[in-house]
Parts: C-alpha cells; sequence; structure tokens
C-alpha cells in the first residue's frame, strides 16, 4: 500500500531528532508498504468497485507487521478519557520512558476520527503518550472502501483543531492510497483474514 | 426539562459581560425550560423505560421555541470545514456585528459530539462564530432516550482538549436532565412531531 504522506499536527523537536521517534516511523511505514494485494503480490491492487472493499482485514494486516516489531495490539491504556475500563488502541510501543507511542487505523466514520484525535490529545497532554499517528485513506482509496469509512479529505479542514491545541509530543496524520486498481483482482471481502493481505 | 448546567469549555469576558451574550443564555435556557412531557404539562416527565425514548422530537421542541425567538434552523453557514456544501447547523442566531452563536442539540453518538465541538471551533477561530453551544443528556437521562445518543459523562474526559485549545469567542456544553419520571407517561415515539411537546 502506498503512504501517501504524513502529515504533523503537532511537533516536538526533540523528539523528532531522536532515534526511538525514527525507529517508529520507519516500522509504521514498512508496516504500510507490506500491505499487498491479492496475496502473494509486491503491490496493494485493488478492485475498483464502490464500497465494496473491507476495511478490516486491511488494518489487521498493518497491526500484525508492527507486531513483528514488538508493538502490541488492542493494548487497554489508560489515557484519563474514561472512568471504565479504558477502551483498545489498536496498536501501540512502549518507550524507553515509560510513555506509549499509539497508532489507530481509521475503521469508522469521520467523527470517530475526532474522538480518536481528541483522544490522543489527552494522552498527549497527561504525558502518556509520547506521539499518536491516526491512519486514514484518501478519497481516491476510500471511494472503494465498505463500513462508510472517514477519509482524510474530509477531516483535513479540522487540522487547526490540532494545530492549535497545545501538548507535548508528536501528533501525526498519515495519509494512505492503493498503489493500482485492477478488474482481474478479487474484492477484499471483511472476514478476510489480514495476514492473507501479504 | 431541566438545565443541569452550563460548563464553560471557552470563556471570553468582553462577550459574556454583553447584553447580546445574557439574551442568548436566557433564550437557550427557556427553550430547554418549555420541553415537557406529556403534552399540556408542566415539566419533562419520561418514561423511564430504557433506549425506549425518541431525541428527534425533543430537539424539534427546543429548535421551535428558537426561532420564535427569532433564531434560524438548518442554516448552512461556512465555517471553514468543508470544500463542499456546508452541513446545517441546527440553529443559529445571527448578532449585531454579522457573526453567529451557534447551538447543537446532540440526536448522535458521542463522536459526533467530538466532531460538533471540533466544528464550532474552527468556526470561533475563523471568526465567523461568536459563540457554540452542544446540548447533550446527562447519563441518568440518555439512559431512556433511543439512538445511541451520546452524553455528558461520557464528554467531559475529553474537556481539557476544548479548553486549550485557543479561540476567540464562547465555547459550551449544556446538560440537560428530565424534570421526573413515571410509568404513567407514553413513551415520547420518535416519529412524535416536536410541537406535541409544549
Amino acid at each position: 500500500m502506498r503512504l501517501h504522506h504524513v502529515e504533523i499536527l503537532a511537533s516536538d523537536a526533540v523528539i523528532e531528532a531522536g532515534k526511538e521517534y525514527r525507529t517508529i516511523m520507519d516500522e509504521i511505514a514498512d508496516a504500510i508498504a507490506r500491505i499487498v494485494w491479492p496475496p502473494g503480490s509486491k503491490e496493494f491492487t485493488i478492485l475498483p468497485i464502490r464500497k465494496e472493499n473491507g476495511v478490516k482485514p486491511i488494518k489487521e494486516r498493518f497491526v500484525l507487521r508492527l507486531e513483528e516489531f514488538g508493538w502490541e495490539a488492542e493494548r487497554r491504556i489508560d489515557l484519563g478519557v474514561t472512568e471504565k475500563r479504558p477502551g483498545p488502541i489498536d496498536v501501540v510501543k512502549r518507550l524507553a520512558d515509560g510513555r506509549y507511542f499509539a497508532v489507530e487505523w481509521e475503521t469508522g466514520n469521520i467523527s470517530s476520527s475526532h474522538r480518536a484525535l481528541n483522544k490522543m490529545v489527552i494522552g498527549l497532554q497527561r504525558g502518556v503518550l509520547m506521539g499518536g499517528v491516526l491512519v486514514l485513506p484518501i478519497r481516491r482509496l476510500y471511494r472503494y472502501l465498505t463500513d462508510r469509512v472517514g477519509n482524510y479529505e474530509e477531516l483535513e479542514p479540522y487540522f487547526n483543531v490540532w494545530r492549535t491545541v497545545p501538548v507535548s509530543g508528536v501528533l501525526a496524520v498519515i495519509a494512505v492510497d492503493y498503489d493500482a486498481t485492477s478488474d482481474d483482482v478479487p474484492k477484499i471481502e471483511k472476514g478476510t483474514d489480514g495476514r492473507a493481505l501479504r
């Protein structure tokens, strides 16, 4: 899959200069690049039919790769946003100083992207997170995905909220796209195991 | 209906000292107080069955009262959050200086409350809004409402996002509650006309 671009909403020069951060971003980029379709190919080629391809198998593939790098999936970390049991974060990496780097791969609608970024803001403000990244498809890819998933262009007009809110750490959105389209590939069924996308 | 409390997330001493703002808050409080159930009673008494009462008729009643004060319902104002036709805001009042005061009565899930407040932030930052208010039920009331509507307590842990983001103007959340419960009142059907709630 193609990493379209990384949009840094909140930056932190000290963190960004460090080796730990560079490793994290390299691992995320690698996990995106290794999402392929159909199985066994070298690129992510999608069947270009509107709303036909499942999103969760793509996310699963991404998470599986990060787990190979030592990240933890579905970890429930108390970011300070609930009195009850905290909701799981898609994938986190525990850092040397005890803080976490969180990544959410959007599978819900655009409203849930707002909540995901607001949650990361609280985690950064409370010092639980060192960084947070939300991954979502650009509109060109989103058209072919099911589940009314949100897209990058829809969220972009709101970026100033997260650019201006004071946080300590890094907050970013990563936009992803397909490598190619083809009528000769199968659609990604919702129930596909993420392991198939490699 | 009972106005449980007003939580000011972003304040502006000049606006809050003005007559226009006091009128706005009085009108909102009046519109909440005048939501009654069953029809013709003096209070808002709800049938205490989980997830059984419609939310939209309640919102409609609120909006109808503000319209009597000269507010405009479903006005599409360009707050800067879309390249396409702006989505409608539940109810707005146009102010003497050309800016607007926006009120959204939450009828969606908690994620949509995040988007609603983020949208108001952008409107305030761009100088299109002078103020924005989101109304949502406290948990005690929410339990009896349909549509997986969000509640105040769920949103509260995120308030620091909107308390710390820089805006010019007023941003607030208003929590509402029932006055009483009774097994002798009918449920509020989803299709009820808002005019019935008076």
